[in-house]
């Protein structure tokens, strides 16, 4: 048995190459990450992260440096549900969520590449195997480009291989949510699907008239319409059955997607481990999908999520969207003809150029 | 218009008189608290707080004193809804309930002490102003009191004046736990209401199981006997009809409190304002419960929530408990005959001792 000795808890806040805009997060210039890195006392190490919205870093470093060390410290790193139910009834008071949940995602997500160092493994085998090709999808975030630029980007997107492109709306009028939606499926080849994603733009008599007008596209999904914990307005809005419905980045727990999913609310189900406590949360969150017939995709860091959808037989798409964090990975993920595969590197695979991320310690 | 000038951020780790066990909780030998002091340029100042379990005070504080920092300065002190609703935003990716929920509580607090100083109004009239006396009841945490101890804080409390006791659940048998409940209905006289709290000891077969033997001793209600999310479990065992149930104190959203009153899943629901986000959000729960038909009871801080249980007409019982903290304050609450009385002092009323609270300083 090894026990963890070295736990190291580094936040940076990271520029983004191009300013972004959804409708919740608003314009973003940059995020902050939070890495976390492990090492036992036989020498093996594992790295986790989770990227947030600026301004929120130091809180979940401070999680993960205060009470989820006390827990790591000597711990047996291969009993992973045994820490992750630890931490979270350490934090159970101010947890179930926010915070919390990003520094448990760190946490447990090197926790997990530990595992697969120690045993030579890649976590897409570990975790269950399915597939190593995982079907994409362009994950653009444009609700503040004009259109020559939104439409640039849906070009770039199917140049850069993908099959799959997901625009964002939003806009003040649902007239123009519409001719940019419009403009988009004119623009973009007929065999190139498309996905919109509302970022929770709208009430629900909004997102009703918007589907209605929306669903002439024949959209793949439209995403987050409405505020995520509004379960009884998911379920309402998928009954009239005018467009499939993706929900699920700004839950944070397994039992929210219970409720999500429960109240027949969502198509998609997108867990991001980074935003629901790791990827301990994400497997089975994508577990609870397939047992309700439901097929499962992510959202951002798709580095990670590779390897947790090439794992599952309900799989549908990948979002590939990571805040510009390849810049800094010694082998990035890369798309070819709509798909990524998960690497065969042991644990996620990952290599961080520390050096070059530096500069942007906080 | 008046502007926020100054704002204060500080984090204590406060001992326990004696150290305490409730089955989630686990032993609490001290607690984390979180002050927010606002001033404007008017020269009125405002405080709140908030109180937690130990180890994620400094995740509150790097909130509240980081991105709400940003919102509050030199913003409008009197539009409480609209900064609520800014720091909502701000932190809503990694936000809706954890530490942020605590962080918005201390700010929350802070201004409707602003705004009741300036006004010259005690809280409990600026709220609604029902009547300033509420029913209170003891919420002794007990559960790692011996028997002698456990029935000999029932007794202290009944000297102390209240006419309701609460006493924990969550034995390793439920046969001590009933045997527990049993002494201390028989040592307690006949006209003192009881409560017992589990603290989500148990699963729902385990909680169905205890409900069944706990009915004949007829409480007043039963708390958390279960997870706190699990809204389909708490809509099962309330309507096996054998003890009304209380929750609420680890919800930290309105929307949450929405999904278990419309789960039909409550009898008291149980708001505490220091972890669902401020008096603000306390309001809409207590206002959400009256249009369902049920009461409103309050979790902890007392000398706050009494202002805000005595401005609602459908008051049930605020609870006494409040970690010890009355020894740092100038005038704490009192009871007597089984009621409180909210204080006619501008504000919230309560001054703190800042300079004995230093040397908890962290």
């Amino acid at each position: 048995m090894s026990t963890i000795q070295a736990i190291e808890v580094k936040c940076y806040r990271l520029p983004l190459p191009v300013p972004m805009e959804a409708s919740a997060a608003g314009v973003m210039a940059g995020f902050d990450m939070v890495t976390v890195q492990l090492r036992d006392d036989q020498g093996a190490g594992g790295c986790g992260y989770t990227v947030l919205h600026e301004g929120q870093g130091a809180a979940v470093a401070a999680i993960a440096d205060g009470p989820f060390r006390e827990i790591l410290q000597g711990a047996d790193p291969r009993r992973i549900e045994w820490l992750w139910i630890q931490m979270y009834k350490r934090t159970h008071y101010a947890g179930r969520g926010g915070p919390v949940a990003f520094a448990h995602a760190a946490v447990d997500v090197a926790l997990w590449d530990m595992r697969g160092n120690t045993l030579g493994e890649p976590l897409w085998r570990l975790l269950g195997g399915f597939d190593p090709k995982v079907r994409c999808y362009a994950g653009n975030i444009d609700l503040n480009f004009p259109l020559d630029q939104l439409l640039e980007g849906g070009s770039k997107s199917v140049e850069a291989g993908f099959h799959s492109v997901k625009m964002r709306l939003g806009k003040p009028t649902l007239a123009e949510d519409i001719s940019r939606v419009e403009a988009m499926r004119n623009h973009l080849p007929a065999h190139i699907d498309m996905m919109a994603d509302a970022n929770e733009a709208w009430r629900v008599d909004q997102a009703a008239r918007a589907m209605k007008q929306l669903q002439r596209f024949d959209l793949v999904w439209l995403e987050e319409p409405i505020a995520p914990d509004n379960f009884e307005g998911y379920r309402h809005l998928r009954s009239l059955g005018l467009v499939p419905l993706a929900a699920g980045e700004n839950l944070h727990t397994v039992a929210e997607f219970t409720s999500l999913i429960n109240a027949g609310g969502v198509d998609f189900p997108e867990p991001d481990l980074t935003t629901c406590g790791g990827i301990t949360p994400f497997m089975k969150i994508a577990h609870l999908a397939e047992a309700n017939g439901l097929p499962v995709i992510s959202h951002g860091a798709h580095d990670l999520h590779v390897h947790l959808l090439a794992a599952c037989p309900n799989t549908a798409y990948l979002e590939w969207h990571a805040f510009g964090l390849d810049q800094f990975m010694a082998q990035p993920l890369t798309v070819a003809d709509g798909f990524a595969t998960a690497p065969d590197r042991p644990g996620h695979g990952i290599e961080f150029d520390w050096v070059g991320m530096g500069k942007f310690l906080v």
